[in-house]
């Protein structure tokens, strides 16, 4: 093993983090906030303390810290400070101070063939406007301008005018990418957002790639009427065949450990106590790791809705309200990521991301990895968000061997791909 | 056949009355209301046409009209004036104006032993303050003062206060059960409000009683967590657990034709597209003519939803809402019922009443009988709703001649209960 960070201070510096822009409700790092704006405030403070390291802020508004080696070809270290409101402590922090550890070491070490660079990606959650990984999207060249910059928050304000009094012009963003010319590979440490390794009792994992998404609305259209004159055998109820559709999907998906689908959003009408329902709507999303797998969850479920539908006297309509492709990470970084995760925890697992990431975006255009640690009840978004003082050392210790491991490979071989 | 009333001058009136009191979204005949006011007086003036009607209204703004005839015993025949908003022209109008086409013959008759009633409920809809068979139930005896005075519209307005405004002194409403001291028998013409007679091609009905209700608030806690991150058997989905017992509960009603289960409010949170749901409430309505059947309905759905909570990862908790008793109509009433439908309609069904009406909070404390007519399509509560003018004819005919049976039977019988 090479020399190790000193994870001791990334912990200090992410309680310190947290206390400077979290209230008694939790983290409130929304991007594009004063609060965000302090937390970058504090982390470019940070980065000041190391000589060699160059700060600038690129046209979409992430951060990148750049550590010169012997050659301009780099390796990437990513996180994101934003949180959504009330968040928690480690979601998207410990990428950015994990990375800031790593870079530390880096600075330390007696000799650097390559460029070490942090990147701070800005609004990866979308809390403000509702558009996910947007500073890494532009970078990665898949963010168009047109689609987002009349998005509106809650207040009325465009994301492009509050994007512009931050210095980031919305139509201009996509410019980022530059910042990739000399990439070998992007890393990316996160907190799991899911109970899997903490079911496992395992510290730390590998994670496969981010899960292609199909997001529908689906409706049911019956009729309703009083509760105590219909008999029951008359009745056309459409909230009984989206509850029967909701079943279905779910059951399905529940024969494989490695998908998922979830009916979150349920609405009925009239929706009162003395009569049924003449129309229902859920949302349902379906994730998987390979796209055919996630288009037979979607023929299965449509399919189980139509038939379930006629069977209640309804008739049901589906309207795709999003649709990703699944995103799967580097294959030569996986195995260098699990053999580190076997030195550094015992034992390496590999599992799927259910949450979207920058890293996906950065796997659309250049070899990528990630690395989960373990989350104290699988919960997220929330500030009960925690993993244990052991466990975030253990995951710094692992990001930065991974990075040395990663320049390495990047300098010597040929098996992390020569950048386009 | 005695003489016949003059059903076909009854549809007029009914469509005067309706172009009276209603907009084009329907009836507006609410309860203690202008418009309510309005057709009371339509209603006054029409019975100010006949020269031995007196009319007043009771300590509950119940209003009678009396026909006196040899004996001071009386038959009653009742609907009610007042409507939901935007109803429809014949929910409790087709009572009332029915009732007048009856008295009307009657009065045109040679001979008249029994004393004939019409009674105008107040109030039977609770649309303004959610408290139905308020009249109704004050002249029974049923209704509390208290339970009922510091009801408030959605203006804020008491009931108290909306009350004395037409002279009606909530303490004191219960002094009208002294209208029901020579009463014989009571009498209701209804619109079915379903769509039971419809489907068996019959235009008149003879109705058992009105169900029983069991009405709950059931609440299903689990715990929500990430759409994506879950693994599918690590997920506690409230709604789940709800949607499943939503349907066990259907599927044990549907085993019977005379009962009804409904789950008509669902709610869930968070409710959002990428979690699934840690809490899921539906409101659960259960009905049935029998309190055996009831009480057996209930207990299958509390310990089925005990069940699928335990399988699901969840807990399940019930509160009761509402619990109304059956009330079976009087044998013989229901048996010249039968005898008058099967001659002026041919055949006769008898049905349970879904809806509560008036003549329930009656059939507590008298013989009481009461005929639906068929409604077209079985909507109910919106201008929708309807019957052919054939049949309307034919119900009012039928009501007349079920009271002329019934007078008979009070004077001459001992079959129809003496008054207690």
């Amino acid at each position: 093993m090479s020399a190790t960070p000193d994870s001791a201070r990334a912990l200090v510096e992410l309680r310190e983090l947290a206390a400077l822009t979290s209230d008694e409700q939790g983290a409130q790092r929304i991007a594009w906030t004063p609060t965000w704006a302090a937390a970058r405030a504090w982390l470019r403070e940070r980065l000041a303390e190391l000589d060699d390291v160059a700060v600038q802020v690129d046209a979409a508004g992430n951060l990148w810290a750049t550590l010169p080696g012997e050659s301009a070809r780099s390796v990437v270290l990513g996180g994101h400070l934003d949180s959504v409101p009330n968040g928690g402590w480690l979601d998207g922090a410990l990428g950015t101070i994990g990375s800031l550890a790593a870079l530390r070491a880096f600075a330390a070490a007696p000799r650097r063939p390559l460029t070490i660079r942090l990147v701070d990606w800005a609004d990866e959650e979308g809390a403000r406007f509702g558009r996910s990984l947007l500073g890494s999207s532009a970078c990665a060249g898949t963010l168009d301008p047109a689609g987002v910059r009349d998005l509106t928050d809650r207040d009325g304000v465009r994301l492009a005018d509050a994007l512009a009094a931050h210095g980031v012009d919305v139509e201009r963003m996509r410019d980022a990418g530059a910042e990739l010319r000399d990439v070998a590979a992007y890393l990316e440490l996160h907190i799991e957002q899911g109970p899997v390794l903490e079911r496992l009792g395992l510290p730390l994992g590998v994670v496969l790639g981010t899960f292609g998404v199909e997001r529908h609305r689906v409706r049911f259209s019956g009729a309703h009427a009083h509760a105590g004159a219909t008999p029951m055998d008359a009745r056309r109820d459409a909230f009984l065949a989206a509850a029967r559709s909701a079943l279905a999907l779910r059951d399905e998906a529940a024969r494989r450990d490695d998908v998922r689908a979830t009916t979150g959003s349920v609405t009925v009408v009239p929706g009162i106590v003395t009569a049924f329902n003449g129309a229902a709507e859920l949302s349902v999303d379906q994730r998987a790791l390979e796209a055919a797998e996630l288009a037979a969850l979607l023929a299965h479920a449509r399919e189980a809705s139509e038939q379930i539908a006629a069977e209640e006297g309804c008739s049901v309509a589906w309207e795709r309200l999003l649709a990703i492709e699944p995103v799967p990470f580097d294959g030569e970084l996986m195995a260098l990521a699990d053999a580190v995760v076997a030195e550094v925890a015992g034992v390496s697992h590999r599992l799927p991301s259910g949450p979207l990431h920058d890293a996906a975006e950065m796997a659309r255009v250049l070899p990528a990895a990630m690395l989960f640690v373990r989350s104290i009840g699988g919960v997220s978004h929330t500030k009960e968000e925690d993993s244990s003082e052991a466990d975030v050392e253990l995951s710094i210790r692992a990001l930065h061997e991974l990075a040395v491991r990663t320049a390495t490979l990047a300098e010597h071989g040929t098996a992390v791909a020569p950048n386009p």
